[in-house]
């Protein structure tokens, strides 16, 4: 079967489990995923034993040709066309996905008397299967393969904005659609800012260097952080890069399926505390990575989520001294039964 | 006065204009656009007197540094601290905005008694003032200079992504930040689907080019289309172009300040619908660019806004035949007193 025919029929079996009579997916990210239709403004009723689609005029023959399992149409007004559909076939529960909709349309969904339930689609899109997975691994060896080409090229003098795109490039050069988010890349007290937004600073002999990056392969977003120091490293920045060496290493180990998220992030966490850094470990660990560069699971001090075979997420400890350096190590990894594979291995 | 700090004054002013007491502003484009600092939350409140923003601790030393003029904290819940701030300076009608929110957190200001109001900051965004139009002006220009360079390379054979991907690298190279939307290449039939997703098909002697493209500089983003043939054109390609370029000069003609955008629209549709080919046109007229690709005006059958000057809005009727080939052409237009700059004038 097509995979997304498959992941239609997933849909369908939770929507049993869960006693609804359909849901409406209406955001772009989903109705992608239940389609591989990449557009805007595609309304999808999703019944236990049927699907269809609404969406405006330009859209439907294109449509048509890509989606030939899903019934499309093009009527004036998608939000009325969706609630006469679940009046025709007399559908009495029908469901919307509040984590997905924007305020307004969320209501509007709510005044037809559909109702709120959480973690349909996102439960199936946290778990990765069949070619995700396979772009996934693309993906992230993509970006690992991205830091051995990069590493070299970082010289004194070169700017970080002029490294990002070098490193777009060169993952684009390798088969890449773009980048999966706003590259990081922070040279010395930069790198001490954890959501930095990369400059025209020039990179100084003997400073930290700190690439958080990814690339968008076939749809899937990989994340990848390596930190380093260019020069002769100093005591202090050898010392805190080997802690959270150690503690990333504690965080990968604790990662195997039937593991709550947040046992993850204590192991990441313990280990710097251990080491007299916790008070600047200040995020959390992890999240998932998939069609979107942050979705389910969370792994933080808090997450009460369970890996599951097949989630892929990011473990990724940092300590941040301001105004000296940061250090941060993060993999992507795919959950299996007895632990993980690790996806952006680097040399 | 420094521009964000301006913004929020003209924030303020209109609070009392609409007789509210404050505002929440949560979303990062907004966010963005009041304090200059492009972070996700990062919660704002403005009210008519004063301005906080409260946010996660990895990011306040950076806020504080880089955003002086506002009051930023790191509480451990951004919005319970909203509204206990709320509560301390005894605040009646605190606002928040629901075409900015998500379905959740818009239903957590109601629950905390905020009231719903529209069109603030987007107000604001919508007449581009000071340097943005500057930032504007050189996105455009950007935009179009890539036009006379890339059309001599696209020969015969090449296909639709590596197009893409040398427009990227000729927009960045002249300074932009990267593409400011998933840009359309449509090679032949696919130049007749609107919102065609870039594929590796190849151009073949004799067929039309649709190129709709745009960059970011500076945070701004331009747009413009264009559509010519690759060899001898045939003569319902020459009449199709012809009158398609008339139209969207009939449009441009249309626009100025005091203007209903819907009359734009119908500057457009009715030159096609006389030609006989209104079927064909199937999407609106046009649709404010600026921090966002898609902000307001929309300029369409039914939209009821009114132009004013420094509003920057595209205008790009088209002509598709399923099929065969599409035409369509598109200028970012800035709106003055008496007419438009076209911002993405090409040779």
């Amino acid at each position: 079967m097509n995979i997304h025919a498959k992941r239609i029929k997933d849909l369908q079996h939770l929507l049993r489990q869960n006693r609804l009579d359909a849901v409406v997916v209406a955001r772009k990210l989903e109705t992608y995923f239940l389609t591989g239709y990449n557009q805007d403004n595609v309304y999808m009723l999703v019944s236990r034993t049927g699907a269809w689609a609404f969406m405006p005029r330009m859209l439907l023959a294109d449509f048509n040709a890509k989606v030939p399992f899903v019934d499309a149409s093009a009527p004036d007004n998608l939000l009325d066309a969706v609630s006469l559909k679940v009046r025709e076939l007399r559908l009495k529960k029908t469901a919307f996905e509040p984590e997905t909709e924007s305020y307004l349309r969320g209501n509007l969904w709510k005044k037809k008397g559909f109702v709120e339930q959480k973690g349909l689609t996102a439960s199936l899109r946290a778990v990765k299967e069949g070619e995700e997975i396979g772009l996934l691994r693309k993906s992230c060896r993509i970006a690992a393969k991205a830091f051995g080409l990069i590493k070299p090229r970082i010289r004194t003098g070169r700017t970080e904005l002029s490294v990002y795109r070098e490193l777009e490039d060169l993952m684009q050069g390798m088969g890449a659609s773009g980048t999966s988010f706003s590259l990081i890349v922070g040279f010395g007290p930069h790198s001490a800012l954890p959501h930095h937004e990369t400059s025209e600073r020039k990179l100084r002999a003997n400073e930290a260097v700190l690439l958080d990056y990814g690339c968008v392969y076939g749809g899937y977003c990989s994340d990848i952080t390596r930190t380093y120091f260019h020069g002769r490293p100093t005591d202090e920045f050898k010392k805190v890069h080997a802690i959270v060496a150690a503690s990333q290493k504690a965080g990968l180990k604790a990662v195997r399926a039937g593991v709550k998220t947040r046992l993850v992030d204590a192991a990441c966490r313990d280990h710097i505390a251990e080491a007299g850094y916790g008070q600047y470990f200040i995020h959390g660990t992890g999240h998932g990575v998939g069609l979107e560069i942050h979705e389910a699971p969370t792994l933080n001090t808090k997450s009460e989520e369970v890996l599951r075979p097949g989630m892929a997420v990011t473990v990724e400890p940092g300590i941040y001294l301001h105004g000296k350096f940061g250090v941060r190590i993060e993999d992507s990894v795919l959950v299996t039964r007895t632990g993980c594979e690790i996806l952006t291995k680097t040399a």
